[in-house]
């Protein structure tokens, strides 16, 4: 290709458009009123509150009018992530001058009032945060935690060939570790099945206070770092508006032909090898067009830009003065009619339409999103002819049931399930038989599963990508399903969080439509840890979700694998959700029949009869269970209990959706006060196996009645062991469950006495087994419920 | 430098020294007794369940006998990081073949015997976990989740200028967002006053089941990716071993000669520029030496070697021949001698006594450490002649403290500060009085506070390098503070989990000293986010940490400066734990003279008498408070029920140490039952408006008698707000805690529910203030508790 250029009047257009929406950023971070100066600027004009971020705003106000000039020079479908934290005031003044705001926000009209309306909501209580955020026409990512734009941006041109994913890197989000890992997902995009992404990293020198470490590397080494990562990067450097403009233009038009030529000659020829996608650095001052010196301090080109350049306020008259030259620099007169709208010859500029970044369909999922084709989940059950007779794997019973669904949806291309090379290791590879792992660079002989045009993205030891790339999936209208070791999901706690916030706002955004649920397949738990050991670990991932709007998050513990089915294709079919599904992938006990399990599922929460002798009767004691291994120790529990004291009436309750057991007043999902009270009792005692952290029972029960309640579970104990022994160590084995429900039986007088003497020998004895042979005593590796009955 | 040669007959040595470690690593995975196989290979020596991971093993020891080499070579002083994760049996056999395991655990001895042992307490209940762990002398750096290896070693090497941190980086965890980030460490380490880093990158092609990134791109890319990361690489790549043997030694002299090279002109030349270190590419087959074929798969080379590559038990009894082939070929009797100990002219290649990398003292930093010298926290008080009178910025005042720890311990640079770019932010710029960021790139003459010598790490934002670096600088017997805004420190949840359970492990081994407490100054809170906003706050790392080991975490919530001073005093004083400071950067109000914050400091938790009015009385209802926001909303909600209800009593408690609350079966700081109720009441009507998320204090509270309790807190709302506002839309504003104290006093009849529409309206005029000013109604703004009492 060879060097492009573009007309001088062109260019000269491109320079207003840039000048309009510097102004409106401006006006957004300064202005209550005479948002186009047409009488002589005054500090009651000023907010009370000036906050907001210049820094960023000019770099992506320059980008952005130059793609909008590129989307209608190649007549391109294109989405813009804004990475830079604080690019608010840019990206919602382009959004205004294309006319997107008002199409979406109607009282905001394109004229005087509605400009006062624009600049005043910035940032002002109860207006629109300083961050390109869901509020925000066009965006599909929130710029206030950094690090994922990257992620994000290949999220979205997965399984999207005619889209390109423009995405705006800030220097300073360059240096957080999930933006450093992201610059290797090219190795994982296919340039026939896939859009492509084209990163600009925006050079601009500084974060808050410190400068930036890419931009003070020498360029040498930025060229090979690129270089390195598989890019070829195209360089814009400079602070001259219409030189850089120039350059610009050339820069994004080497890029969009270099990216056309690779997809037509992948597309045409069926060549699928990496490639070396085109990528822009574009240098330019911190603060661009600002003002250059302020009380004697360079404020342009540095650190003291990132915000607010200039403190326009009582204490600081002569700034008002500075505020006004700055903004008069901009020319407003010369872009803005006498009604206060785009004049039309710069309206010209932007495209028209979807085709309006700030329009683009992919940017609203929830338009686009299809329901999936899921099979049937009862025919992939476990035949259960005794509760506890038989072991399976339930993720891998699961396996079978996910391979349909990728099957199902293949020619779509909609469905995916990502992970950090653990899909094999948690028993999920069956779904191997149909697709294979997305990987686009070398493969070797012994290589398995790995292509080009996997639908499988699972080989990037990065839990941040899988993340950041799935919710780029779901963003933009697709569906997907994360599958991670139960401890290292707490790797993306906070991406969750950012997610979950997104949920919540879009949600009451009625433009923006519903996606399709985050699912987290969490496995390889805490509870089974032969060869991993403490660091391996930790199922707090639960209480950080429930810390969030209950409304917008569930957390599913099936026992079994017929009841591991029916919950994972109702979360596939939920939309807006974040869905939590623990399960494990250690053979164990099955206790529900399929049709039992469906109504087990349906309810949630439910009295397991088969393990219960309470019918007709109030029971003595309620033993509750949430999770596979608590629900296997409850119920042994049960048959020592029921062995020793035939008199006591005992109700089990299995827990799957954890909800249930929440306040009504929270989620919607809870059980109301008087179903709790019907099941759990008013005041019978209850002893709560559960899978995690206790402290979750706890918190989620406080404003129930009944506070007669123990709870079990994890509490940081244990590495390499056996199973049971994992148990023994946090006190959730069978044989210190019976002195717990003893203890909360005193009526069992000496005959619970004699009976926790018993337990107390029986664990002697497994820690003399376990110590000797390493396994755990046969009588709890071959124990059976229906042994028992 | 010049090409440095090894005696042929040293390298035979290397080799053989290799083979008895590799021949160690196989024994821990497999075998329960025959240790030397003196005996033919039974199934009766087999450990009954086989895990363990081959895979990284061979070449970790590979790396290990050619560094002990280097160092008797250079006379070095080195620490050891094993990255990959599951590296145990390589360094567990590194560390009893150069005689420190039986130092540290004698029962395990030097003979066939102590082989025994060795080989049975890998991966065994009771025994030692996969990872080079806490368990394993010598280690700083738990290798169970990936991505931390390089932050841990630059903490390590900052302010030690003689120590080499050899850090074995796995090509999986390269593929994680910290580690690719923390390449970039190099711009944050003097010469001069700093050690250094030896990177070491360990191709090995696999992760679990998948190829890795690094190890497929081009070579020319590889090389490209690391020169532009700053680095120097040194390639050393092949599988033959004599072959290997000459390049490693090689590469090796020439990595540590370009070291000494540097750092000798820089300390000569007092020239501290950044510098290009040297790093080793180790490219090596997976599984190196084990067994090629096993029926008919490569395993050699291939990702089916991670683990156990060759199952050996009663199904697969012809691999029990592969199984001793395998390890004859190592020929132990060649390296043992009829003892079972290594022959001395092995033994005698390992370096001696504390230059054994097992062995080196800062690998146990609590042998290093040395307690700070601190000035008296009572000399930066605010004055406070009536409670609630006067205002201040609580960090700010901290920060003069801070500023005169880092004086006073500079001589020694034992304490730095770290943080994302956020301390001047986080109001904390007094400390740069004193000492500088660290910054070993360019200056601009713009830039503020970066020298190459600088105490506070601040100038990288990332915080997972924050925490990394700070971990390092811990372990190795140093001090520290990080301090980050609130919401973000979340995205290092899963890093202070793993450091947590090092604290457990290694408060459990006596060899293991004691080292100096992870501080965490967590500012820029939830509650004050004027133009950062939703993203910006999440107050859930509380709930994080308490769910570890309470014995090992703390957390404190001071409502003001002159508290805020001896909790950090206090913290700076402890050892092994974590402490979690929540402190605010906004001006508020001061409560406490000093002489009263040091007594409730030391309480933890307190009747504030002044604020209360039950002296010799039950109180009709508990108004209790955690955190500086709250207090505040608590005590205006005092004033109010008071002016509205002169009759009603009411005790005010605040919390500061929220352990306090806790059950004291869970915590030795918690309160006695006796004496929480108490102060609480055992009955009485609480309402607790609390800094984070309600859950957290319903589940610590959960065992206490009282339950009677209505918690307010943050409950995801509010965006882009005033401080006011936010509290209004959380209900944690007194207006509405108000209608709660009147909701939770059925008592006040007609006189509540007349209040309560006041407090209501109060609500509406502050919604229509602020909409028309963007500001608190001025009564909020202006309000004192000084003038209301």
């Amino acid at each position: 290709m060879g060097k492009v250029t573009v007309a001088p009047e062109l260019l000269s257009n491109i320079d207003r458009y840039w000048r309009a929406a510097n102004y409106l950023s401006v006006g957004q971070i300064y202005l209550l009123d005479n948002p186009l100066l047409r009488e002589p600027l005054q500090l009651a004009h000023i907010k009370p509150i000036v906050v907001g971020h210049w820094g960023t705003t000019p770099g992506q106000n320059f980008i952005y009018v130059h793609l909008n000039q590129i989307i209608k020079q190649y007549d391109l479908n294109m989405l813009y992530i804004a990475g830079p934290g604080h690019g608010g005031p840019a990206i919602i003044g382009q959004v205004y001058l294309e006319g997107r705001w008002s199409e979406i926000y109607p009282d905001v009209t394109e004229d005087d009032a509605g400009l006062k309306k624009l600049f005043k909501q910035f940032s002002f209580p109860g207006g629109v945060s300083s961050h390109v955020g869901p509020t925000t026409p066009g965006s599909i990512h929130e710029g206030g935690e950094l690090g994922y734009s990257l992620s994000h941006a290949f999220g979205a041109a997965f399984d999207n060939p005619d889209l390109i994913v423009a995405c705006v890197i800030g220097d300073g989000e360059a240096e957080t570790g999930p933006l450093a890992t992201a610059w290797q997902s090219n190795k994982f995009l296919n340039p026939i099945t896939d859009g492509c992404v084209l990163p600009i990293l925006h050079l601009n020198g500084f974060k808050i206070s410190n400068p930036t470490v890419l931009s003070r590397i020498e360029h040498e080494e930025l060229e090979q770092f690129f270089f390195g990562c598989g890019w070829t990067p195209i360089f814009v450097e400079g602070d001259d508006p219409m030189i850089m403009h120039g350059k610009m233009a050339t820069a994004l038009a080497t890029a969009i032909e270099k990216i056309h030529t690779i997809q037509a000659n992948a597309r045409d020829n069926n060549d699928n090898q990496r490639q070396r996608w085109p990528m822009i650095i574009l240098r330019s001052p911190k603060g661009w067009t600002g003002p250059k010196m302020v009380d004697g301090l360079q404020i342009e080109g540095t650190f003291r830009s990132h915000q607010v350049p200039l403190l326009v306020n009582a204490q600081h008259p002569d700034h008002l003065t500075l505020l006004e030259q700055w903004m008069k620099s901009y020319h407003a007169e010369e872009l803005f009619d006498a009604n206060g709208k785009l004049i039309p010859e710069l309206a010209e500029l932007a495209p028209k339409g979807e085709q309006r970044m700030s329009a683009n369909v992919h940017s609203n999922g929830g338009l686009l999103l299809q329901d999936l084709h899921l099979p049937d989940f009862r025919d992939y059950g476990v035949p259960v002819f005794a509760p506890g007779a038989e072991k399976a794997e339930d993720v891998f019973i699961l396996s079978k049931y996910l391979r349909d669904v990728l099957k199902l949806n293949l020619a779509k291309r909609n469905f995916r399930i990502f992970s950090p090379d653990e899909t094999l290791s948690n028993l999920l590879g069956k779904v191997f038989e149909v697709t294979k792992r997305q990987w686009d660079d070398k493969e070797f002989a012994a290589d398995e599963f790995l292509a080009p045009s996997g639908m499988v993205q699972d080989s990037m030891l990065s839990e941040h990508q899988c993340e950041g790339w799935l919710e780029g999936y779901l963003l933009t209208g697709r569906h997907g399903l994360l599958n991670s070791y139960e401890a290292f999901i707490r790797i993306i706690d906070s991406m969750f969080s950012q997610h979950a916030k997104w949920l919540k706002v879009t949600q009451e955004l009625s433009w923006r439509k519903k996606i399709s649920s985050l699912n987290f397949l969490l496995t390889a738990h805490v509870w089974q840890q032969d060869h991993n050991g403490y660091t391996h670990q930790d199922p707090g991932f639960l209480d950080h979700v429930l810390n969030k709007k209950l409304a917008l998050v569930r957390a599913y513990l099936p026992p079994d694998a017929n009841c591991l089915l029916p919950v994972v294709d109702h979360c596939l079919r939920s939309r807006h959700l974040v869905n939590v599904i623990i399960a494990g992938k250690h053979a164990g006990p099955q206790w529900l029949t399929m049709e039992q399990a469906v109504a087990h599922c349906a309810q949630g929460i439910g009295i397991w009869q088969w393990a219960s002798n309470d019918a007709d009767k109030e029971p003595d004691i309620v033993l509750a269970c949430c999770g596979d291994t608590p629900t296997l120790e409850i119920v042994a529990t049960v048959t020592l209990l029921r062995h020793y004291f035939s008199d006591l009436v005992i109700r089990v309750i299995n827990v799957i959706d954890l909800l249930k057991i929440a306040s009504p007043l929270d989620s919607d999902q809870a059980l109301s006060n008087a179903e709790y009270d019907e099941l759990f009792t008013q005041d019978k005692p209850i002893l709560f196996g559960f899978h995690g952290y206790v402290q979750l029972v706890y918190s989620l029960t406080f404003q129930r009645t009944n506070h007669n309640m123990l709870v079990r579970g994890y509490q940081e104990e244990g590495t390499i062991s056996t199973p049971f022994d994992m148990r023994v160590q946090n006190g959730l084995d069978r044989f210190h469950l019976v002195q717990d429900a003893i203890d909360l039986l005193p009526q069992l007088g000496t005959r619970g006495a004699n009976v926790k003497q018993i337990m107390k020998d029986k664990l002697t004895e497994h820690t003399q087994y376990i110590n000797q042979h390493g396994q755990d005593l046969p009588e709890v590796q071959e124990w059976k419920w229906s042994d028992h009955r």
